[in-house]
């Protein structure tokens, strides 16, 4: 089976949550200055899951990009993963709107950890049906990235009912590490 | 004409649907556990209806797959598809908000059966296109799978009145059922 | 310059549409059937417009099919027919909410008429560059289905200010023929 | 790494933000042509927003025409860019809902300057990857148009506190000028 239409799909439902996500971004009431302030924790949140959905696709692009072919099990584990990026614009405003409350933000980690956990049942799924020694198992090695950031999730949703802020803090630090782009599937498409 | 545009509007269009049904999920009002509570059986209808769309993108992924060229009739039978699939995000939220109450149980049901005689007038459609012998007729076969679930679904919305919880029963179990990607094509397609 | 991206941009661009127009589907408040019967002027309505806009995704699929480039005139007549096909979510909902009162019958058919010259602006646009005797001239011949069918929906703006059900009415007998697919374009497509 | 994905999202985001945008006209409440007054500044504000958007798709059309890959850098460039552009419904919707009042004004004139910054860093990044010489070198010059534009973005935020219609004038000729599509792009390309 063709990866074509799964690239497809993949871009179209991450296009549709990155910017429908906005949408949670209520038009601010009142006409001055003050009437932003209120505004200002969702927009931090709505740039924060910007980013996250931004390195998602972009780890996608990579990962696809080194695949040859798919079967069910794939577009399966991508649609549990879609499934779980697709609450993001919902727990982001949850977040967002109660301004950065202890259960929204340990809502929004959960949310996190799921994302981490399909990405890992993603990996698991093409690993299976390119095996050992092709060009996408050379790229993602064990995939040591994906499994920290999970454990870190989990931790920071924990860790949110002791300190919120120590969780909302993980967060920003594993969206900041993946930022810099997975060079492991460049450097070997670079070869 | 050829297929690869149908496939990309109707990529689109499911991509789309997925996503904004996520819209319906309302933002929790209140900051702690209790007020994900109401908002339970609306999750759960958003987890049946991303699979059920996920099973019908699987379906309509494989079954494109198979198929040669499109007409004006496998447009507008496509087309007849997707205008049944963009009102699950109502008919979802419908049945999430109140409950699962009889009525709205009914009206999910009816949705879903009328999906499926999209689905079965499309594979008519690309039928009668193909003819005899054409992977797309080998594959597809009598579509027993897609009749059945049709039956099913119309039985369900009838003893929905009865009790609402039969008729949720069967519309997981057959979405269980679809689950199981339909191995039909790839059986054909891996020869 | 190569006409893919502007199909595919189009593509995504009427695929949106066509599916959060469904957004304006408010869910019905109520569990009982009596809940669903003020959604049905809405939901009529919906079911002109999804056949509406269909039959401009088939009319546009099929156009593009007989041309060859595209340039900066083109991308423009796209996008204003795009613009008045994207005010068709409000136009719809403001006519289905108000059950088909004179106004907002009349402004439908305005935005139905303004999508009616941006088809024929988006014509004369391909024509000025491909010219007498190709295969996009030879298959669009006068277009005088488009011209004739923009002229009945002013005729149904005006008419609807005497009689509302003569505005709807011509708006439904507009999409009924060309629910019969632009032949003229498969003709020439299929020598 | 090729260029066909970052076109496709871009594509994507793109289309879906022209087309949500409409989500914020609100349907006019109440049935005749009064309901439809108050409705016209926050028209006139999708017109021109529509515009500029429309116009950010051309360009970005036409420039990654020239581009022969991508990396990393320019991967981020373009999501910066992309962000700026989706908070453009609600910076929209704010600037007509407040009919025209000085903040929102100004606010949307930031988020205006945002996106021709972004649009910069995103010319840099290419230029960066591609060099002296090539198509794409030659096709941006030193941007000159889209500096000037960023320029007269913070000009008109500044103007706007001292009258605000300066600020939306400003706008207007900044999308007018633009309007006529970036010719040095298709000037290279038809060499």
């Amino acid at each position: 089976m063709g990866k074509g239409r799964v690239e497809a799909f993949t871009d179209g439902v991450v296009a549709i949550i990155i910017t429908i996500m906005v949408l949670e971004l209520k038009v601010p009431e009142g006409e001055d200055f003050s009437a932003l302030v209120p505004q200002l924790p969702i927009f931090l949140c709505y740039v924060l899951s910007f980013i996250n959905v931004g390195i998602y696709w972009n780890n996608l692009h990579n990962m696809f990009h080194t695949v040859q072919r798919v079967d069910g099990g794939v577009l399966w584990a991508n649609l549990y993963l879609l499934f779980w990026l697709s609450l993001m614009p919902v727990t982001t405003a949850f977040m967002g709107e109660n301004h950065f409350a202890t259960v929204p933000v340990a809502v929004y980690g959960f949310d996190l950890a799921m994302c981490a956990t399909g990405y890992a049942i993603l990996v698991l799924a093409l690993h299976r049906l390119h095996g050992q020694g092709t060009a996408f198992a050379k790229a993602i090695g064990t995939d040591r990235k994906g499994r920290i950031s999970l454990a870190v999730y989990i931790a920071a949703v924990a860790l949110a009912f002791l300190n919120r802020w120590i969780g909302v803090g993980l967060y920003v630090v594993v969206a900041l590490v993946w930022l810099i782009p997975d060079t492991r599937f460049s450097r070997v498409l670079e070869k």
